[in-house]
């Protein structure tokens, strides 16, 4: 078991601001970006979690996940990819698919950081 | 919006062989485990993810999710907790339901990183 996991904190994010309340919408469109970096999504949820319009989208894949968090109020959001295989290096799509969620939200900055997790060989 | 990102990989796992596989046994407990510790469970995932046994129990909290994944054939796990919130201080919350989640697997050994997320006061 081997993985790659990236966090980005974003702030002060430009992008239409549906994409910080439209769970439907953020949901289809992580999962459509996971699906074009070649992941296979187990499963999806896309929720509002606060009256602020707040929403949450989730991706299952095997033994993987990938997470948003928006804060509209404060035109934030968190996003985790964390991919892992006993089999493949899944380091470059984890590093794309988080390029291309960060990018939707256009954000003016960002804190980004990336953990290497698991053993090699077990 | 601040949060504490806490991860564990757990190795050698002593727990019943039925944590690793059995994904409605582990979702149910680690949803009474977070309630257990005053957290607000918005919606479960818990699901089979490979043929091997794996598994996947994953919690949507407001903000902020719990990710378990399983590596059966390796008696191995991965533990994400991450709870953020604009109001009050979680880590408290965090460590305890971390160890919980932790102590259920019994593992030989374990490799756990704590990640500060957020901006006070945005």
């Amino acid at each position: 078991m081997r993985g790659l996991h990236l966090t980005a904190d974003l702030y002060q994010c430009r992008c239409e601001p549906r994409w910080l309340t439209d769970a439907e919408a953020l949901g289809d469109w992580t999962r459509q970006a996971a699906e074009a970096v070649g992941l296979d999504v187990l499963e999806e949820v896309a929720r509002p979690t606060a009256e602020d319009g707040s929403v949450t989208a989730v991706l299952v894949l095997a033994h993987s996940h990938v997470c948003l968090h928006t804060w509209p109020a404060q035109r934030a959001a968190t996003v985790d990819v964390y991919l892992a295989s006993s089999r493949a290096d899944m380091s470059a799509k984890a590093r794309g698919l988080i390029y291309a969620l960060v990018n939707r939200f256009a954000p003016e900055w960002t804190e980004q950081r990336s953990l290497d997790r698991g053993t090699e060989g077990e």
